[in-house]
């Protein structure tokens, strides 16, 4: 009869440390204390631990292929993502496998379970709205299939990153919208526990302040769909003091955001300016065409692979994490008013 | 030193028939006739021909894994079919990973080895407008691997398919267009290498006719892109007998129309109605919204996944592989006139 398997989860429950300081004391990454790494070798060699044997005599044969899990593949961010994860793969030879979580934790998790059985040599995640627990991804990694993270990122988690200057680049859009002479803008925000909703309204509220405009509570309404991006327009240019600015969380919101204009009868941009963020097809299809934000997702798919190769090809070099940010650019349309010289 | 193994194709090539015959003779299928059959069995016996056996004993174990393969996930039909597709691979306990061939006949070929490296139980594919050889989806189908094929099929290959009532579609939509007074009608059409380019173009040939319309070659033009379309559209209504009408094959294409119709100074119905196909996003984004047809991707995608798990469930039954037709739907918006009563 065989012993049971040690563990690195063992092993960390016994120091009362996380796994991943385990796995990190056990290759002696240079951010564990000697202290901490005299523990863990001392236990280790106690419990006969021997490293993820029987994983690793799965995977010993590389699959040439990596996965990718999205939370939606429909948006127009993802899909250009994808393009240029694809394109990196392609020339590395590699083969891209994708997986969609729909915004669920659940299905996240059985989406990393099945490509890590699928034997994939390395994952990018975007993490799922409703995601809190990240310990799986950790898993994984201590199981030697390397994880970059892009977009939505999972916090506390030692990976690489690619995110998005989500705060800048609504500071940008704002500000044209004031450098266009927009005295009042309201803001139709994403969720606040999502950390992009949350860095946009901090950009929208910066841009604000830094050009003395009021900032109004009664202005910033949560609501990052079309269909309620219709209603609750109208109920602001319904509000004695309208108004004459509004920033949307993204396209397809501001594409509501206009569709309410236009049944009010006021006129765009000149009653009310609008813009949106992500610079998707919507922003070209809508009448007029969207101000907005180009998020480069096919730069952050690229990145996201070159970081994940790096780590396939030197499984064994101790190399910190790094988290790349993706600088946004602002794509002047018909939808805001030019800018007005002072 | 082991013999070389004999396959199936060895069998193929010696009597001159193909693959799939061979196969389907050595299971005793009905379709193929008793001399076929005693053919196949001599060759394979003095041959010490094995089925599969190294592929089998690779897969003799279920990773409760399909694979799908689609052109680009970035329109709106295919990650509709994903949703039917996942419901039902969600209910059966199954996980869905997804590769993109991006039209590309060879990325096509590296997706389904990448999957059939996966080990995925089965497949379900709709195949790129580049793809002319499908062989590689016969051998999958030979080693044990079912595939059913959906919107865009592989003709002549023994697998179930569930397709889109292309032509019924159009032909309704330019029924649509004539009822509400239209005289003239153009259509901007997808390549006629693909089947669905052609189904719909019939269908729209097949109301002029119906209605005793002329049908102009001039009057329909290869474009299935937005950019193109906005010169193809303004080319048209710069004829001197311009169209009163435009069917285009799809939402994307007829957002074209709509800005080069706007652009022009022309009203959307009543100088130019205009119709598209799909019924994404886009129909619902654009000023007027678009009439066009629903082509009911979701249910495309369970019926697909439900024939799917019939033949993984039952991996021996002898049953004729079957085609299902999806009946689309009218969807009438604000594009179009409405219905003159005669």
């Amino acid at each position: 009869m065989k012993a049971p398997q040690i563990t690195i989860k063992d092993i960390a429950r016994e120091l009362g440390i996380s796994p991943s300081t385990v796995s990190r004391a056990l290759k002696n990454h240079p951010d564990i204390n000697l202290d901490t790494k005299l523990h863990v070798h001392e236990l280790a060699e106690k419990l006969h631990y021997r490293p993820n044997t029987i994983a690793l005599s799965l995977r010993n044969r590389s699959t040439l292929t990596i996965g990718v899990i999205v939370p939606e593949l429909v948006h127009h961010f993802f899909s250009t993502v994808m393009s240029g994860v694809e394109k990196v793969a392609h020339q590395e030879g590699y083969n891209v496998i994708i997986c969609q979580s729909k915004e669920s934790a659940e299905q996240e998790l059985k989406s990393t379970q099945a490509l890590f059985q699928s034997r994939v040599d390395g994952l990018l995640i975007s993490v799922a709205k409703e995601t809190e627990n990240f310990d799986y991804f950790s898993e994984v990694i201590d199981n030697g299939v390397p994880i970059v993270f892009f977009d939505r990122i999972a916090p506390g988690l030692d990976a690489d990153r690619v995110i998005v200057d989500d705060f800048q680049g609504a500071y940008n859009v704002v500000e044209h919208l004031i450098k266009g002479g927009c005295k009042r803008i309201a803001h139709l925000a994403a969720p606040q526990n999502l950390l992009i909703g949350r860095n946009r309204q901090f950009g929208y509220v910066d841009a604000l302040r830094k050009h003395h405009l009021p900032v109004e509570e009664g202005l910033m309404i949560q609501c990052d769909n079309r269909e309620s991006a219709i209603t609750e327009t109208i109920n602001l240019l319904s509000q004695p003091n309208p108004p004459d600015g509004i920033f949307a969380v993204n396209d397809l919101t501001a594409s509501g955001v206009i569709t309410a204009v236009r049944k009010m009868g006021l006129r765009i941009p000149e009653d009310v300016a609008i813009a949106g963020f992500s610079d998707g097809l919507i922003a070209q299809v809508t009448d007029p065409q969207l101000t907005t934000i180009e998020q480069h997702g096919y730069e952050i798919g690229e990145m996201a692979a070159q970081l994940l190769f790096q780590r396939i090809k030197n499984p064994d070099a101790i190399k910190e994490s790094v988290t790349k940010l993706i600088r946004t650019h602002l794509v002047v349309r018909g939808s805001t008013k030019p800018i007005v010289e002072k």
